[in-house]
Order: C-alpha cells, then structure tokens, then sequence
C-alpha cells in the first residue's frame, strides 16, 4: 500500500506553460496546491498556489522551491540534468530521472525502446557530416535529420528530400548531435496516453487519431481508426514502456500506424497535448491521472464516454472564438496566455461527438 | 452586440468558498484572471490570480479591490448592501442589485415571485408573536418559521408540529424578523439552474431532483422523474424569473412538484450546489455559464449530454474517498478546505450513468 500525499499538501511543477496550467487545477480539484517554477511567462501561476520565478539553474532559489513542496513533477521533458541535480537532493521528482534522460535524446530513446523489443524509426547517429553521408547511403532519401536534444513541435529538424540538400540541413544543425531518420510509409498518426501508479498499477486512455501541419499538433480524434488489435498492441506497448522505466505519472507514446505495425515515433513524460481530449471524453482526465499517480493517490476511471474531437487553437485561430464558444456540444478552453504569435498554442476546443 | 471582456481582464469575486473556487476555475479555462474578496479561509483564493483578504465593511479595501478589478460577482447572496453601496459607485456588479434585494429577503423574494404569477408555499409575515399565532390559525401546523435573513443549509429555520411549540420557535428567532411558511405536501424537490446573458439570451440546464437531509443538500439526480410538460413548465418558471430581474449570470430555482403544479420553495441569485453535476453532464457546465455571461461572452451549450448523480460530500464524507476515487464513471471533486467538521460541504461526485 502506498500512502498517499494528504490533502493540502503541494506539488511542485517545473514549467508554467498551458500543461502545467491543467495539471494545477486538476491537482486543486483533487484538494492539493500547486507551486510553479517557471523563469518565464507562467500562464499555470495564475491558477496556482505559489509561483517561484527564477532560472533553471538558480540553486537557491531551487533548494527553497524543493523546501516549499511535497513531491515535484513537470510539464516538460527538456529539464537541464544540473536542475535536477539540485533538485534530486531533497525531494522527490515524479516521473523520475530515467524516464527525463530516457526522453531529452532521441538517440538514447530509440536505443531504450528497441531494447525493449519495440518497433521505431530506421535511424542512425549522426555525430558529423561524415556519418551524415553514411547515413544517408544506408537510409536512403526522404530522411529527416533531427538534434539529439531540444527538438518539439517540429523544431530542430530538417527534411532531406535528396542528397544535394544534405549540406545545408547538417548546417542547419549548427553542430548539435543529431540523428538521421528514415520517412516511415504510415497510414495514420496515433497516439497512447498511459497512466502509471506508484504501486505499478497501468491505466491506457483510448488511442487517439493526430493531425499535424507543419509540425505542429492540429487535431486528435477518438476513437482512431484502428482495429481491435491494432487497439490492443498500443495499449499493451505503452504499457511495457511505463513498466520499463518503473514509470510515475502520465506518459504519450506517439505512434505510426503501418502495414507491418505500429512503429514507436517518440515518447513524452508527461501529460500530451493528444490527450486533452480526456477532459471531455473521460469521467477522469489526464491531467488528474498524472496527479493521482504523482501524489499516490488511486489511478481513476480513464475510459471513454464519448467520442471526441480536439482542435489546437493556434495563433489566430482564436479569432475564430465568437463561433467556436457558440458551437454545439464543444468545450473551449484557453492558456491565458497574453500575445498571439504565429505557432503559439493558444487554447483547444473539445467537440463531443454525437 | 455586446462587447465582451477582453481575455487577461480580471473578475473579482465577493466570497472565497467553493462556488467562489469553481467559478474561478472556470474563468481560467476562458482565460480571465480572479481576485477573490474574503474575510475568512478562501479555498478560492488558491486557484485565483490574487486574494483580498478583509472585512465586508472594509471601505478602503473595498475600493482598492473594485479598481483591481474589470466586474465584480459573488458566490453567496447575502452580501451586506453597506458593502454593495461601497462596491457599485465605481464597478458593474452582475448579476444586478435587484437580484440580490430579491433573493436577501424571503419576504420580499416571496412577493416578487407572487408578482410574476409564480406559485409559492403560502406564508405570512411574521413582525412579532402575536402575528406569528394569527399566522398559525392561518396556515395551520406543521408550518416553518424562518428568518427573513441569512438563512441557508436549513439554518435559521424551525418546523412548528402543533401549537405548544410556537413559543420556543419563536423564541429561536431570537428577535429575527421571521416569516411562517405553510408546508407544502409535494411528491419531488427539484431544482433548475438558468443562465441570462447580458443580451437577454437564457438557457435552461435540464432539471436536477434533490434529496435533502438535514436541511443541506446530498445528491441531485438528472434526469430528474417530470414529465414533458413539467420540465418545460420549469425552464419556462425559471426564464420567467431571470428576465424580470433583467438578470446577467446563472440563478437557481428550487421547485417543489405537487399535485398542482411546481410550487417556487427558493431562488438564489449565484451558481447552485444542485447544478454541480453540469460539470460531468454538459459541454459546458453552471461556471462557465455564469463567467460567460458576467464577462458578456455568448452563452454556451448546457444541453445535458449524460445521466448524471451527484453527490454531496459532507463533513467524515469524506472518509469514503479510498473508495470514491476508484467508482466507475466517478468524478470527484474536493474543495481544499483543511478541516472536516460535521455539516461542512469537503467537496462533491459526479458520477455518470450510463
């Protein structure tokens, strides 16, 4: 039995984006403040108990951060190892270290996820433009080079389309240690969300359904289109995923859908933008199954009860409000977040499907 | 056309418990800052962007409060009209002053309703104890005195069974003025929550069917046992209302089903504990209709997508928890108040029927 954190006491979230933001209410749903540690803009301080605003490498200001807090969780995998260094010390950090350096290199991860006998992307390491060339006679063009490190929404990486381009996207690189990645043919993008608790309990929410342009997330659909069994594997991959890593908290498995299945793209610990169509379609949502395991509380009922569609509202798309806070059946919500900037994730609608 | 509130703008809040805490919540997910206003602990102010904390009849922080803020409204209705007074000459308080005249006293909101040709239990005022013995040969026992003022949760009332105990009822008063309520043989308690939008538009979530203990609420049922007609005889009753008091927010009708018809028991002029279950039953739930339409956002959609049983949880309630965070299609929802005491509302589930 694990005895879980009492009501009142706090959580500790490193970021202050629109994640951490859901995770601090859904935490206040539950009867825990929250305490954000965010050196920027924090649109999740406004809806938390505290708000510690300094750098990521800040040492005082992390020791009294750990001091204030009861257990530290985050809402963003790209944590410097020096934060945590300083964190590690005097508290508790949920998912923990190995499933953060498992994530923060596309190299190490890809190497983690076939040591446990799944299926991801033909890649190979690229240290310099010698293994680049090489690379690319292994792997062929369409690839795409990718920085080891740092890379989300589409950033840090370049498609290659044929070899004359491949100078100009190892520049691009400016030096970073990246790899080279094979084009998979895939009929669909999906993703898994899944819950671990501390006492190893396994919650999957339904695969979702991903669009994306440019990179960036536009719209997940449940149920995805895929088969019973296509169903099942997902579940039971993201599940040997979150037992590999002796997994706390919510992780998003991001998957290609393939002729010769389901082929691993990348993993994120923490809540996933493909899952904030939870809190519409479940009785409990992601955000409040990542504290539940954080805190050590029971993992809830994450089964979905409608079908759904999520839109990321980027930019100026939320121009579009007037009709989508009219339209039926369909929940905004908004980051808080005061200047619009092209890419910028600016809210989500959920539509229930009926 | 009504020009909303900008996103960023900031909604002060006059009471800091739970009502004040769900309507901040939902003013965050439309991306508006809180400031709550409340003397005591304020469960609110932890999910809220700041908290004033000072007495109701404290001018200077009164005024400091409404210059903080872009409108004011309020979780409970018995804010002191000294305390509007100081508040109204510098800030739009929504819903209006009338609303809160109305619904302060049980006389006044009795007659008001009376007006509008509603159906209430027949009462008689009662100034003194000899009104109360021609108020009693009147109405009969059993019969309720209530206070005219600050009643809820069954405080400040007394049921009289037969004569002899009209002198301590009385008594119990304390000097109060009262008013006698016939008791009114009815089948169901039922209750329906409405929401006016600063362009008249008003929508009805479906009817909820209470069950009280004790004079406190424990569980609201949707759909409640009506009839086609009953349901729309109560959505009409309750837009009735809302449009004479030329009302902007979400109000509360509690109804009582007798053989003749649906009989007016109370209104308050706020979100309604009855109307938690829209936050499991609708796309958009009681807050957020209530912060649309103080900000003078559209209305959103509260069509009832689910079944839904809500259940109060009520001071050692909450030792059922373990158990409630497991259930099946359970939400649950706690108010981050640090100490349990018998009576005292710890927070509330939602769980869907399906």
């Amino acid at each position: 039995m694990i005895a879980p954190l009492p009501t009142g006491s706090t959580i500790g979230i490193l970021g202050g984006g629109q994640l951490g933001r859901m995770l601090a209410m859904a935490a206040a749903r539950l009867g825990y403040h929250t305490h954000i540690y965010e050196p920027g803009d924090a649109p999740a301080a406004q809806v938390a108990t505290a708000w510690t605003k300094a750098d990521y490498g800040d040492g005082a200001a992390l020791a009294a951060f750990a001091g204030a807090v009861d257990v530290i969780t985050y809402e963003f995998e790209n944590i410097p190892a020096t934060t945590l260094d300083l964190l590690d010390v005097s508290q508790s950090i949920r998912p923990g270290r190995q499933a953060l350096s498992v994530s923060q290199d596309r190299l190490t991860e890809k190497t983690f996820l076939e040591s446990i006998g799944l299926t991801v992307a033909p890649y190979r390491d690229v240290p310099d433009a010698g293994a680049l060339v090489a690379a690319l006679v292994d792997l062929g063009t369409p690839a795409i080079l990718k920085t080891r490190r740092l890379g989300y929404d589409g950033k840090g990486q370049v498609r290659i389309d044929d070899s004359a381009s491949a100078g100009a996207a190892f520049d691009a690189m400016s030096g970073a240690d990246a790899i080279l990645e094979g084009v998979v043919p895939f009929s669909r993008e999906v993703s898994v969300i899944v819950a671990r608790g501390q006492d190893g309990e396994t919650v999957c929410f339904d695969p979702g359904e991903n669009v994306h342009s440019g990179g960036i997330l536009r719209t997940t659909t449940v149920p995805a289109a895929l088969s019973a069994a296509q169903r099942t594997d997902a579940a039971l991959l993201a599940g040997r995923i979150a037992n590999a890593l002796d997994y706390v908290g919510v992780l998003g498995v991001e998957l290609f859908v393939t002729d010769a299945g389901l082929v691993v793209n990348e993993i994120a610990p923490r809540v996933h933008n493909s899952g904030h169509w939870t809190q519409a379609g479940c009785a409990v949502d992601q955000f409040e199954q990542h504290i539940r395991a954080v805190v050590g509380l029971p993992l809830g009922d994450g089964r979905r009860i409608a079908d759904v569609v999520m839109e990321n509202l980027i930019g100026d798309d939320v121009d579009r409000l007037p009709d989508l806070l009219r339209a039926p059946d369909t929940q905004v919500h908004l980051y808080g977040k005061s200047e619009v900037r092209a890419g910028r994730k600016m809210g989500h609608a959920n539509r229930i499907v009926r």
